[in-house]
């Protein structure tokens, strides 16, 4: 593993050269871990479990406080272990300053204030230098790779397993709280993110929180899912319909679902390596246009995947970036309909030399 | 409901006249909660759902984008609701500009990228005012100790059930899931934070993550655990002694446990309204320096509770602010050895006329 995280180092100090950068400071947690296998997660809003220092000399630094000493010393040269106090960004830019003069931050991941406070500390140009390692991160290698597929056969085995439990009477919490509870009890180290269960119109909310509403016989019932494993997220959803296959809305739920199926089958079928973001969502787009139901598809097509839920690349009308071997992808169709709900399909695949692999 | 929310919002009003803002871009969670009900968490790292304008005329907007326009509208004026699309932070410039041009930000809670861009809009005069809000929420009101009360409840049912789980043989891991488990199917909506169960020396660690250790009979074992009900956290810590109470170590375990609890006896017993944070940790550590231990004692005494877990104000010895009737906080002193554990035992206190109260 060490050699692995040395490996992105270097890869990524090449990036540096081509952007002039001395020195890099890396404050977002899962860049970070991708960098050094040092704490995915910050402990909580605002408050940083480290950050890392990588300089194109190759000196690198880990710069965390004292509650991370200890676990910082297990994966990284002890001796390049800086240990800041309760200024914390002033003596990161103490450290900066010792590394180069020209710096660069990801603006996004440090606050406003913590770039003021770097900044005052004066002698340093700092400069936003945001997505270097998100970048590199974009093609997964064959650790990584391995890590979702486990992560991905243990979402699979959830999903068959959800099918017999989406039953009318249950509300929408109940649901979610069991498919955590088989997530964490098969293997999860934690949710990738909050499920999503919602039934009737609820499905028609791409911000839907599972509430007290029951399953009620002849609805649809979305559910959105994804787990940790091996530090790697997986992300799929499936539509149900709860009761017996019939009554009013069933044949429209059907048609519905046939024709996110076909958006879905025909971006499957068609993607491959070259294709931008832009190309991949307008094959899904077209099925919907063709039936007239363009309208009620209302998000992007897919989103990049691994020790986030959301990373790129994104499939989007935006989305100019070329897909290529190693990249994940999520490929989820959907259409709303406010008056009753709405279907969402999502595999996530690899991006293979000759086209895409359902992981 | 509605009038609570609006009369927090006429005090944040008379603090932003008192500072000269004609308008404060409210963006931390827990603010933007405290002030319109609307979402008490952000949905990811970096994704904002949305902030709050408050202007000093009373005109206040909800900025938040597609997806949560819906739940806005049910809790705040529909012709308020301020929609923006995917450059969140020049269409809030251009808000902001229609509603005053002294701008009070929160420097903590804003990233770099997000006040640049702000900034970039131009005709906007910023300036950092953290802290506003944070100040009116020290004081909890009769509806906040009412969701206070419900959150410790459970947490000391919890507390009362886990002392027979700690068995020998027993993971922390598995102590951890138990726990989050019960407080799940128990009525919490979610843990405050990650649960800690710690082992032997784990014990000793302020940042001990929840592994494969198992317990071992004649060990201390160390639990600090926290849900959310109806919004508001609770947060406690026991340490117990695992298997029979005897062995090499359990005296030494006993005589550090008795100490541990008389410095927090000392606290409760003393502190009131008018002391101040420093006052009410030298309390505690006055009888870690009579017995010669309070080079052990390597943290602060406590913090405040409520919407997060970690809140103002805090007991330590730079804290020179003074407690009040209504404030919330933990009252959490610990002895640490490397060499086998330690002790950490932590009540939550609300702070009334006379004294204070256990929640």
């Amino acid at each position: 593993m060490e050699n692995i995280f040395a490996d992105r180092r270097e890869r990524l100090r090449r990036a540096m050269r081509a952007r002039g950068l001395d020195v890099l400071l890396v404050s977002n947690a899962a860049n970070r871990f991708y960098l050094s296998g040092f704490e995915l997660h910050d402990p909580q809003r605002n408050e940083s479990a480290g950050r890392l220092v990588i300089t194109v000399d190759g000196r690198d630094w880990l710069a965390t406080d004292s509650r991370y000493v200890d676990a910082a010393a297990c994966l990284w040269e002890t001796e390049r272990v800086f240990q800041y106090g309760s200024d914390a960004a002033g003596d990161t830019a103490r450290l900066l300053k010792r590394c180069g003069s020209r710096v660069g931050l990801e603006a996004d991941d440090v606050s406003f204030a913590f770039a003021r406070a770097l900044g005052t500390a004066g002698g340093l140009f700092l400069e936003a230098a945001d997505g270097l390692v998100e970048e590199l991160r974009l093609v997964k290698g064959l650790e990584e790779q391995a890590a979702l597929a486990q992560s991905f056969a243990l979402n699979h085995r959830l999903l068959a397993w959800v099918e017999g439990e989406v039953q009318p009477g249950k509300s929408e919490a109940e649901i979610s709280w069991a498919i955590e509870r088989f997530f964490r009890e098969n293997g999860a180290d934690e949710l990738a993110f909050a499920v999503i269960a919602a039934t009737g119109k609820n499905a028609a909310l791409p911000h839907a929180i599972p509430g007290a509403d029951r399953i009620v016989e002849h609805n649809p019932v979305l559910v959105d899912v994804g787990c940790r494993v091996q530090n790697y997220c997986s992300d799929q959803t499936r539509t149900f319909w709860a009761g017996d296959e019939y009554g009013p809305l069933y044949s429209r739920f059907a048609r519905t679902f046939a024709l996110v199926r076909d958006a879905q089958e025909a971006a499957l079928e068609t993607m491959c390596p070259g294709m931008t973001g832009r190309d991949v969502y307008a094959l899904a787009r077209a099925v919907f246009e063709k039936a007239g139901e363009e309208k009620a598809f209302i998000h992007g097509l897919g989103h990049g995947v691994g020790l986030e839920t959301h990373e790129a690349p994104s499939l989007s009308p935006r989305s100019e970036r070329a897909l290529a071997p190693g990249m994940v992808v999520t490929v989820e169709p959907g259409l709303y309909y406010p008056d009753w709900g709405g279907v969402r399909l999502e595999y996530t695949v690899l991006v293979e030399e000759d086209g895409v692999r359902i992981l």
